[in-house]
């Protein structure tokens, strides 16, 4: 196989905001680089002064809060190990592309190790009232986004069990090192299992929300799976990153070696489950791969291989599909839905065999 | 105050099998001591030998699988460090004891670091099936329970949501040393959050089932909080801890000085939550002591104190109230349940001032 050098490196998929993902083969290690990580903006990347930055945490609480950096580091930290993944990432795949949505590849997963302040301890400090259901997070980021009338900002809401995750957590770093302004300076959510919109960036503001179920922009009109025709839709907003695998090595197009052995190689991952499996398709049926399942922690990608030695000339067709620890499985086509997210259909690449 | 010498030691509430709870004051560090944590036995210890030892993964999986004491030493390990309170901790508190029940005082609880394999890596690699809601797990005790006919052996489930979270673990380490034989040595299941009985000891096997909620002895008619008369009653299995403080000094008894100042300090804890407040009633109405959540993980109590100086000679009471971070406070007065599990009334000790 042509091997080509790995360097750390995003391929733009919008400029302004910024949007970008890995270059598939840079996403053959385990930890993926802050250099490599997909970036998803929605609004221009705030620049976030450390002096004047405050996490508030409100609502339905006894004890309003508001946290400096400095109270944020004095709490004890934990680091937590965990792929995200973005609702759109693969969207590419759809036949059809939803109008105005990113039309990402395969790059925009990544697997960091984060650390910070597990999120229990700081709702804990606040005093939440025995009402509230969810958990809203407000990042600094807003803008006017096409289409619509009026400046939003973000924010997007758990429900209060999975806020009380011992694994949820406000990150301050990514991979050792403080976060960098794309990724969330000061201060991240970070939602292990979750799609990345869960983990939200530049967080200055937790509010504790009670009664009907909170639908902002984020998670009422977009990052909700929309089914079914006009007059009778279901809009669910995502959530858990479903099933799926990514094929690594080797790399789409490449040429390969006729009855030379090559190792076919990738990641998988799921939001509910570690991955139990995953089969290839070289062209002659499913075979079980490899799991390297000894490094990776409850909510990392497993990194998987199979030895393939091509016996015939000419395009071939290589296909992955993981299974999770609670049964899910890539399905071979994409779930439809309006505007495309979760896609996890059965991976596919093309080489030659030369 | 009239310090007693804190060593670590038990006090026997059954000798056989053997249950047995730490005296308050044994709980007065952040970490207890093995020798000082509670040991709450339905059968006789089993002695386990680690070559014959097996924990088999089987029901509604494609992969069933046995793994030795070496194959659970090769997975990734984790350290969680979880407080465990026995469901009946407390019940001593009811005013009229429950035939038949341990009447446990305010020992049967404790904190200690957990070293494991995180549970969702063990279930994914047996590759469960789609249809599977609970995950059983039985241990290697069993026997004929008083009132009952025939042999039990014991074994609990769990929702298949909780079984995947990071941080229930099997766990083959207690305070960074091999389990002791009372605390499931090899290995150990531990849910961190949840009454003690969820975390399995002398684990050897592992079932995943689907179909109606899975209910047998330990989560059917024990472990079962029972509601309303008969004909009328309403079952429900013990799961999350309830919110409770333990005041662990000065000791019940105590005499303390008029006019010099004490500490009154303790611990408390909840299972769904970190606590977020203590109150501390010394005679002159409610007042908020201090944490040291600095120093506690997401499922470690949370020591509190607060300074006190007596005014006035004679006995007096001395009571604590937790709040969690979901709201819930302790109760003035124990819910009543037939079994009396989950007692979690406001703390109170009395001491004479002199």
């Amino acid at each position: 196989v042509s091997m080509k050098k790995e360097e750390p490196e995003l391929v733009i998929a919008r400029v302004s905001p910024l949007n970008a993902e890995a270059p598939v083969r840079a996403l053959r290690s385990s930890t993926t680089p802050v250099s490599s990580f997909f970036v998803r903006s929605h609004f221009a990347v705030p620049r976030v002064k450390l002096s004047g930055w405050r996490l508030s945490v409100g609502g339905e609480v006894d004890n309003p809060r508001e946290l400096s950096y400095l109270d944020l580091l004095k709490m004890p930290m934990k680091e937590v190990s965990a792929t995200l993944e973005c609702a759109g990432n693969g969207r590419a795949g759809f036949a059809v592309p939803a109008e105005g949505e990113l039309r990402w590849g395969h790059g925009a997963v990544g697997n960091a190790t984060w650390t910070g302040v597990p999120l229990r301890a700081v709702l804990g400090a606040a005093l939440p009232r025995k009402g509230a259901k969810e958990v809203v997070f407000h990042g600094a980021d807003s803008g006017v986004l096409k289409g619509e009338e009026r400046a939003l900002t973000f924010s997007r809401s758990l429900p209060v069990e999975k806020a009380m995750d011992g694994d949820t957590m406000i990150a301050v770093k990514m991979n050792g090192a403080r976060l960098t302004p794309e990724h969330g300076y000061p201060a991240r959510l970070v939602v292990p299992g979750w799609y990345g919109v869960a983990s939200v960036k530049w967080l200055n503001r937790i509010e504790l929300v009670s009664g009907k179920p909170y639908r902002a922009f984020f998670n009422g009109v977009k990052y909700v799976y929309v089914r079914g025709g006009p007059g009778e839709e279901i809009s669910e907003p995502v959530s858990e990153m479903r099933v799926k695998s990514l094929i690594t090595q080797p790399s789409e197009g490449d040429e390969v070696d006729l009855g030379r052995r090559v190792e076919v190689a990738g990641k998988a991952w799921s939001g509910g489950a570690m991955v139990s499996r995953v089969d290839v398709d070289l062209g002659d049926g499913w075979r079980r791969a490899e799991l390297q399942t000894s490094s990776a922690g409850p909510f990392e990608w497993v990194g998987w291989s199979i030895v393939w030695t091509p016996r015939k000339k000419g395009e071939q067709l290589i296909r992955a599909r993981a299974t999770d620890g609670r049964g899910n499985v890539q399905p071979l086509e994409p779930e439809d839905n309006r505007y495309q997210y979760g896609y996890n259909a059965v991976s596919r690449l093309r080489v030659r065999v030369v």
